[in-house]
């Protein structure tokens, strides 16, 4: 059933966003700014479960790229996602029905609603990640079959590129973190054009919904002094991300992060406030894996999930700071991002991490 | 007057093209390859002189873009420039009438022969920089209103990137260039979509001719055991390239070249054959500036160029040796590329030389 998005769901919505981000996906406290900008000039924003999408009607997808180190600083007018849309219009010869995410996270969940308010189409409850990862072509629905290309970028300045690798998403990748780079560092972009019956196929449903409902968890366990963490297992048992696990509680004892080729890539450590265990979380944007005594306790595409132990507020990679007490969490993801075909794309090997992929709840049973 | 363009023309062509190209434009052994493999295969190729292109039909100038140096060991298939050329009329929603070079080069000056014979389009006896510059905002075309934009990129597997920076030229070639990095070091392109009265306003006239003209006269002296160094300054007395002076003979005494941000960058070392003087050439794909004995002699956009001393074949700055013996040469440039706009875009101070343009032939006058 589609809804509409006002003010009022921004902050729920951002904060559950950079949850399912882990660590990636853009800040949430920028994010929410720049929907609520949009919002109040343009008014709220439809958002559509895909099963309303006509099966014929075109949906292209929206978003923010670059490494969030520089997204970070450099905080965007908010017409950028437009402009890239505009131009993937222009080169499709059609005009698109709807947009929707290409991942959760604190600004990529939000991007697609300041397209939305801005141009008055209907977001798409649904995204491509299923959470946040750092390459255009791990996609859901490239992994499905759907080409990314044609895609557009904008620049700051109102420059647009449009490439096209055909069904060569990881070559589109290649090319469009070049010109990401060239432009600063950060870009908005459009891709993945298709066709509701394609949603249907190909995204993970209803991730605006989850991120909503997570960051409303969060809040009302604050609110009634309950242990938020707690809180957000029991209310994610209900969905598609139906295991939580508590992997870790300690503080960050360091933090290696690097800007290179476009991304921000790293690691931070962490230890027990026993002092009895140690905690290793490695990222290129995202967090990929948690290790806890040098064993693998979540591992992509499952969610590792950094949040501040006090309050359960997500921290991004590029906020870890030394000192931070944290609990680390993993999340199982649906059936959708763990066949084959999905692993291939966006598993343990894809970013050249030494391990087999396990589902969390099996690892920590 | 219209000249069909055949394979007998080809080795003069290119040598000739590399002349003009001074240093830079692509190495005249593979460029002419390209275009014998196109015309056995499709035919020769009409060039057409600009007054002869109706004002108002579409010229769609192609060219190669990338490092001499990484175009020197990665050969194109020839197909690639009208993969350019048709993601640019795609785009523009319209067909071209025409092609053109983009400047003179051993390369440069043969690719839109190569489009022509696979395409059957004519080919626009002129170009936009009336030698070689290594930065596509460098174009007279830019320099007298013509935008660059949009352009088209094509790589080696097919794939096309459209760039759209309004009339920021500079901006494109930024964009451009960080595409071409990511396609390896070279690429295709389409660009400046022009009308032909922009053509007939903005291009330097006849330099596919000229280039002609330059290799008949080297290889003519040859024969006739004439000094093939003074025979072509008579024959360029003819030309809008009217000043010919030898700046320095001697031995090429060290090369530095790296390839660095998708150029060749250096600088070349010769002595004189008396040890009493010396040659320094300075180059970003193309010569420069010559200093002898630490005076300026000649500099941007006036010709610098290398030739063998013995046959004046000319040496491209990726092919610069240790021992070489060589005959430098400054030739003089039309008064299109030399008013304050064109100085602005592509004098010395554009490649941030701390000299003042002055003409070739008043400061050897």
């Amino acid at each position: 059933m589609s809804w509409l998005l006002t003010e009022d769901h921004l902050a729920d919505l951002a904060r559950g966003a950079a949850v399912l981000g882990t660590g990636g996906g853009g800040d949430p406290y920028v994010g929410r700014l720049l929907v609520r900008a949009a919002i109040r000039e343009h008014g709220p924003v439809t958002v559509l479960d895909p099963s309303e999408v006509d099966d014929d009607s075109l949906v292209i997808p929206t978003a923010q790229m670059g490494a969030p180190t520089v997204v970070f600083e450099k905080i965007p007018a908010g017409t950028e996602a437009v402009t890239a849309l505009r131009a993937l219009e222009a080169r499709l010869g059609r005009r698109a029905a709807a947009t929707m995410p290409i991942e959760c996270g604190g600004i990529n969940s939000m991007i697609p609603l300041v397209v939305g308010a801005r141009t008055g189409l209907p977001v798409v409850d649904a995204d491509g990640m299923g959470r946040a990862f750092p390459e255009l072509h791990m996609e859901t629905f490239g992994v499905y079959g759907v080409p990314g290309s044609p895609m557009a970028i904008a620049g700051e300045r109102g420059e647009t590129t449009v490439i096209d690798t055909g069904t060569d998403n990881r070559r589109m990748e290649w090319l469009a973190r070049g010109v990401t780079i060239r432009l600063g560092g950060v870009a908005h972009i459009a891709e993945y054009a298709m066709s509701g019956s394609e949603v249907k196929r190909t995204a993970i449903p209803r991730t605006l919904t989850l991120a909503h409902t997570v960051g409303k968890a969060i809040r009302e366990a604050r609110s009634n002094h309950e242990d938020p963490i707690a809180h957000l297992g029991s209310v994610l048992g209900d969905t598609l991300y139906g295991h939580m696990r508590v992997l870790f509680r300690g503080k960050i004892s360091d933090v290696e992060r690097r800007t290179e080729a476009g991304f921000a890539r790293g690691r931070a450590g962490a230890v027990s406030f026993d002092g009895g265990h140690k905690l290793e979380v490695l990222f290129q944007n995202e967090n990929l894996v948690a290790l806890v005594d040098d064993e693998v306790r979540c591992v992509v595409p499952d969610l590792v999930c950094v949040l501040d132990s006090e309050r359960a507020e997500p921290i991004t990679t590029e906020t870890l700071r030394y000192g931070q007490r944290v609990t680390v969490i993993g999340i199982s993801t649906p059936d959708l991002m763990r066949t084959p075909e999905a692993l291939a794309t966006f598993g343990p090997a894809a970013f050249g991490l030494p391990y087999e992929f396990r589902p969390v709840e099996e690892i920590n049973a």
